[in-house]
């Protein structure tokens, strides 16, 4: 894969050992140049007009908008410490904070294609580790409040003294090929023409290889051989890992499972590169910042083959 | 990597559709020929004597032991259900369940790598998931009461309905190589001279390839540049996906973070190579049944490179 993967490449540093000192935390929200990054109900605050990009806010952001979660430590560059606040108890955190004309909250998923290179993966860090906190205020053990430490990288029971860390979960995609063909899905919500790549969560017990195998049988019935890993990408809606590979069809007859896909077709090679350029009357493929586009970009045009 | 990778490989369809289905699972558990695993204390039942594998009870054990957990669906193969049953509850279960002599509860990460093909596999699917319900009895977004669903594939909250999945962790894995040497690490609670591959979670918001590149660095100080996928592997202890690479360093002075390795040292193929045989003075690598072995040696017997 040529291309850059959008919600990589972030440029700061995470300090994690530096991360688990509160006094150090402590310090860096009191310094001036502290940069925080407000997330509102899982939106990040993008700037209006011109070329999107992230809009910061300075650690004062924390008084205006009262005593929350945490903020969550999203690391250095150029000494300069960067955090990501939730602020969705705010109702209208535009009108509130006189942010009008400046800055808004996109969808991330339609805006991060736009964003500077680097940008969009600390978006995707940012909007990871809030909701992750958000959806983790009680401990899965006892069922009692956890709080959150170490920067928001772990958050403690504070009846059975268990330590919770970030969830992310592993996903593969892949791209199953016959030669000069691959093949591609259409889940049920989804509009004809667009098809993508089979997707799904690895399982305990099972390698990334034999996720690949199991979800392209299930879903359209077809038995794979070598599978080969590409490229990966974080995907933060909500916490997967993307784990992208191209796969080797043992056989050629789909037979699709009806639940998860609705329909799954053999594209040939010249049908994809005709729908890099516009969708067409049978294909419309996912955009560019989908790692899907990229593995079929890299099958496609640069023949990675299983 | 050319060996094959315990813990993988397992001969059960998963059946991921079927499983849904309660009236279906009760059926299974009513057959029988369904075959039941139990687990205790996060050890799976593996016959006493002759050459280890694992030891099937029929789903008469849930009566046995029991109302406790609900069984958890393994998957199919040759029309036979295959369960896991979490008999935890049970003090002494070897003496009242009159299994002395026949059967017992070994370390699983000690009797893995003699366990027939396959066996390892869903070793590991059942511990890693019979671990996940022993400690996501509540809810993480309200601390209310889950209950099992779906064949154990999902735990349900009686009191906000959210769903919650098995949880697996990403991990990377990798040996960095300087040419003809690659670069170990001893973690402080380590006996010398046993020295293993570098690891650390992946963390959100970054890719695979970055997880690699973070952890060489905070580790051990060492820039690295192109970094290759080899293999991956359930490691159920208690929930990763190992994901190993290699991966090229681009200096050689190392410094220790001091927190998670002692000591790291850069070693020669020829040193690697000698070790495999039997412990040197200076290394004693990792068992075959840990993926840090296969890619230790994938690089130095069968050349595999960044």
């Amino acid at each position: 894969v040529s291309a850059p993967i959008v919600f990589s490449g972030s440029p700061l540093d995470r300090l994690d050992q530096r991360r688990k000192d509160a006094a150090w935390i402590t310090a860096q929200l009191g310094d001036e140049s502290t940069r925080v990054l407000p997330v509102w109900r899982l939106s990040v605050l993008v700037r209006s007009g011109g070329t999107p990009s992230l809009a910061w806010a300075t650690s004062s952001l924390l008084e205006s908008v009262g005593a929350g979660t945490p903020p969550v430590f999203l690391g250095v560059v150029d000494q300069v410490a960067h955090f990501a606040l939730d602020i969705s108890s705010t109702a209208e955190p535009i009108k509130e904070l006189e942010w009008e004309g400046v800055a808004e909250f996109p969808d991330l998923r339609a805006i991060a294609g736009q964003l500077p290179a680097g940008e969009a993966a600390i978006a995707a860090q940012a909007r990871h580790l809030v909701d992750w906190h958000a959806r983790h205020g009680h401990c899965p053990g006892c069922g009692s409040r956890t709080e959150a430490r170490d920067g928001g990288y772990v958050r403690l029971c504070s009846e059975c003294g268990a330590e919770h860390f970030p969830r992310t979960d592993p996903v593969v995609i892949m791209l199953a090929t016959d030669g000069d063909r691959c093949l591609l899905g259409r889940q049920p919500n989804w509009p004809k023409p667009f098809f993508s790549a089979l997707a799904g969560f690895v399982e305990p017990g099972e390698s990334l290889e034999e996720a690949v195998r199991r979800e392209v049988m299930e879903e359209a019935g077809i038995r794979v051989g070598a599978v080969r890993y590409l490229a990966s990408q974080p995907w933060p809606f909500p916490a997967s890992l993307m784990l992208g590979c191209v796969a080797e069809a043992l056989d050629t007859q789909i037979v699709v499972d009806g639940a998860e896909l609705e329909e799954a077709v053999w594209f040939t090679r010249e049908q994809v590169v005709s729908a890099f350029e516009s969708a067409t009357q049978d294909l419309a493929v996912p955009p560019p910042v989908a790692i899907a586009h990229q593995l079929m970009r890299a099958w496609a045009l640069e023949d990675a083959r299983p």
